[in-house]
């Protein structure tokens, strides 16, 4: 069989997922599973994070809490749910203290209660490595669940917020680059729980993820889904200011921070071509066009008048 | 600040419990936090496992998911709630292959299957040690809600099953004698989830917990939240003729196993006095009165007119 070094995280993902079959709504291989509750449905996932990947030596305890909570509850956000509560399962060296755990804990608490939901509860068990691993758990009305699967061509490709700021962050790091807010992005992840729940309510949206493995593999994860391609519109992809700057600084393109950087945790999601009104009613300037679904099963970046494959560069766990 | 080594799991636990408030019927601190959702409350709790502490190492990929899923699901157990579904994150070592996950992910999915419940998805990430940390969510009314505090004086104090089994099963790995029953139990816990539903529809349970940490130290995490005490007669705990016989070639004491040994999953709980009928004709002879609540501050074991105290001597995480 083959390792997971060569299959990559992708490919073990999609291994499980065929092999399991489930009588909830929505199981395995989108940002959260869906489970019917009465009129609604129970949205649910976790996602574990470790010292070694994911937490930069900067962090401070109480921003590894945050991080652990916000990750979390951007994958409530992706379904277009209302979070319910959080549950943190924690693997801590022996030899940290009591303010180390209590900082983490105000930190995933903090995160909770900045996205009106509450810290449930967890778990504490000796590990040699720092690990968290939460669950997030939200509700959400039957028509209003958002899924990976449903983009279809003629469909508006858009986006939340600005691409590439926690890669620029982790560049600014890597550089020794005095760039606070970038790498604030980084350390504490906001995840668009209000922009979820309005794309939810809009009923237009025909497609939704979280952009945290970057834009350009979260575009794979919706094509893959949805069984379609998308087209990237290279000038309309939303670059900050900071993002630019530090580019610069780095000899970098801009641009592939935003396509290919990790860490961002906004929302990519599709709506029916007659639905844009309403998403800009919702969401206002936070949202943009940046491309739209095109049908095939290549996605493309279009600059100008020239397209090229756009191929999916972010994180992956496991590939070398 | 103190260190985790210092003041050990139970005592972190405590210290994180009274920093936090939630508006959750039932936030940290029991086997699992409680949410209303209109007429029933929804049940979460998260439970972590690592191959230093909890994987002995002939336990199979297939027995480490089962035994994720079972201890996670034993939570949801405990509250007397029905399970409505498992998550599981799994930090993965890069040179396990393909077939050791899916292996892992077969036996949690056949657990949650065996309990009636769905395998709803999960997190892999790239992690030095391998690490599971499931969640499970439940289902209960809310006049069936079971929970560690209420427990009162001249409550019955009973049992599910057997105590030790478990236990003997790792001694007879270590002593290699060839006890295969035994050492089944240790590593296929069987979360006892249709008899915490059978409890929760009794109606006479005052309290209630799993005793994976040992029996004694399940008894002080029920004392405690109660606000009270208990004393266990030493006869009338049920101990197996596998644990008596482990315990004979390994020359200690069964009692000391069924004590103090973990990894039992069975359900620790109190009722009314007069509710022994109800709970006799729920669950038959696989429920026992193994003492009672005599209020107090101090546990108490009996053996005949002897009295002794019965101190907390489980696993405890951290505690050196």
């Amino acid at each position: 069989m083959a390792r997971l070094s060569d299959i990559g995280e992708k490919g073990i993902v999609r291994s499980l997922v065929s092999m399991l079959t489930v009588s909830a709504r929505l199981g395995p291989g989108d940002d959260a599973a869906a489970v019917e509750l009465g009129d609604r449905y129970l949205v649910a996932s976790t996602d574990m994070l470790w010292e070694g990947t994911h937490f930069h030596p900067r962090m401070s305890r109480w921003q590894r809490g945050w991080m652990a909570a916000a990750v979390n509850l951007s994958d409530i956000a992706a379904m277009g749910a209302q979070p319910l509560g959080l549950l943190l399962a924690m693997g801590l060296p022996a030899d940290l203290d009591e303010g180390d755990v209590k900082g983490m804990v105000q930190g995933a608490a903090d995160c909770c209660d900045a996205y009106g939901t509450d810290y449930l509860g967890g778990d504490t068990k000796e590990c040699p490595q720092l690990v968290l691993a939460g669950a997030s758990l939200g509700l959400v009305g039957k028509e209003g669940l958002l899924t990976r699967k449903g983009a279809s061509r003629g469909d508006l490709l858009m986006m939340t917020g600005t691409a590439g700021m926690a890669a620029a962050g982790l560049l600014a790091l890597e550089l020794g680059i005095d760039e606070n807010r970038a790498i604030t992005a980084l350390f504490e992840p906001q995840p668009r729980v209000k922009e979820g729940a309005l794309l939810s309510a809009s009923g237009v949206v025909t497609s939704c993820t979280d952009i945290s493995d970057g834009l350009s593999t979260s575009l794979q994860e919706l094509a893959l889904a949805s069984g379609t391609a998308f087209e990237v519109d290279r000038p309309s992809v939303p670059i900050g200011p900071d993002v630019e700057r530090i580019a610069l600084k780095a000899g970098k393109d801009p641009i592939d921070l935003a396509l290919h950087g990790g860490g961002d945790y906004q929302l990519l999601f599709t709506i029916r071509p007659d639905g844009l009104d309403r998403v800009l009613d919702a969401l206002g300037s936070d949202a943009r066009v940046i491309g739209q679904c095109i049908g095939g099963n290549r996605n493309v970046l279009r600059s100008g008048g020239v397209r090229s494959e756009l191929e999916p560069k972010g994180y992956e766990h496991f590939r070398r």
